[in-house]
């Protein structure tokens, strides 16, 4: 399967001028001959919870859906969603036809301002098949935490899609950096997936959105700036990383 | 608290010279400051589960007591035990008056010559207050498991001592660089604890044995040959890390 990852800054409140900066790189995607693309947390409304929690989700959904099927290819895309058990943030995955695949509420926020305007989801992503690889969502924050990505390798993810919005710098000894640079790949070797992360860039975020193969190593990666990377993930590729690597048959469930 | 770690290279069956080795970085570890002295999984015996599993551990214990006693600091040493239950690969923290603060059997097994001749530990390693800090013991392959380092941070670990013998190349696709180049960062960071990991070196071994901060960068780093590495880590240190960076308080325990 290739994977493209969109790696772009969206503009806050402007939701056409950034749905068409994504229809744009999924035709662009298409013709590098991707399979997918994966674009950045919130990239349809701009990440700002503060004054895009409000925002229409599902008109962005069905906007994304209908660029998935003009491209001929899947989409992931990140927005909003309003409804009786609350305000979430949200990542969607659309098949080629522009059907909807997959559909996860983020459940880590990640700050104080993520948590005053948002509800946090309360169910892991699904696995679902997809093309010859198992495919799972997780929004940012999410991947962070070793327990989200093992509950789904196990529940059988080969490919975690990602949308992300992780900041320049969150703290004063906390380097941002070390999140793409350091956690996802040992995410993905630790669990022997590929994940497929998509930033948004600029001077507000961190960028270096990746795709790192499931033995931990890059398989594309980008600086801080837009762009469009690719790389070829296969069940092979899955396999192989399995076949060499047994952590996910190591564990010792008696233990912890 | 100022951490030393040995790296080195221990001569299998030879225990009198790897103990002579090890009591010599001892002394070099008390002349440079520090308070506790790391070293390499089953460095008295050397590391080679055949030939070594029947070797006696308790003189082994025994005389790294007395190196503890006579540096004045304290040591973790790992070596063999035999007992009514099997043979296990331990660890044990000796303080600087060379009575035994904190025994620990390894639980995850690497790969099948381990296996063959040795038992799996049947508990994760206590946690015990060490001078301003808690500290925990892990051997090897066991920290390359999320969950192992996760529950002993959720039981109050600050820092964890962690004997290895990472081999210099796994597999075909798996390169051993990446166990202490990226998952011991990633594990320190995840759980904001200091990771203090004594390696083995030289053609067999993987080197790069290191002391890494509980914000992931690395304190202190080895290449792959012989050498004592130094860092200070205080409570303070764990405090900011942890004031900084919310992982272990933004976990949904209610999700998996």
């Amino acid at each position: 399967m290739r994977i493209a990852v969109f790696q772009a800054t969206s503009a806050v409140g402007r939701i056409d001028a950034n749905l068409d900066a994504l229809a744009s790189a999924a035709a662009e995607a298409a013709d590098g001959g991707a399979d997918i693309l994966v674009t950045p947390e919130l990239f349809p409304t701009g990440y700002a919870p503060d004054r895009i929690h409000h925002l229409d989700g599902a008109t962005v959904r069905q906007a994304v859906s209908t660029t998935a099927e003009r491209s001929g290819i899947a989409v992931v895309a990140s927005t909003v969603e309003q409804s009786d058990s609350g305000r979430f943030i949200t990542a969607t995955l659309f098949g080629a036809d522009g059907t909807q695949v997959l559909h996860y509420r983020k459940s880590h926020l990640f700050g104080t301002e993520e948590a005053q305007f948002f509800t946090a989801g309360s169910a892991l992503s699904s696995v679902v098949r997809f093309g010859d690889l198992s495919v799972a969502l997780g929004i940012c924050y999410d991947v962070e935490f070793p327990e989200y990505v093992r509950a789904l390798a196990v529940a059988g993810a080969d490919l975690m899609l990602v949308p992300t919005a992780v900041p320049a710098r969150v703290s004063s000894t906390f380097d941002s950096a070390a999140v793409p640079g350091l956690i996802v790949p040992a995410r993905a070797l630790e669990n022997t997936v590929a994940i497929a992360y998509a930033n948004q860039c600029g001077t507000g975020f961190a960028g270096r959105s990746c795709i790192v193969a499931p033995d931990g190593s890059f398989a594309a990666r980008a600086e801080n700036e837009p762009t469009l990377i690719f790389a070829d993930i296969t069940s092979e590729t899955i396999r192989g990383a399995r076949a060499d690597n047994p952590y996910l048959r190591s564990r010792r469930l008696d233990l912890y």
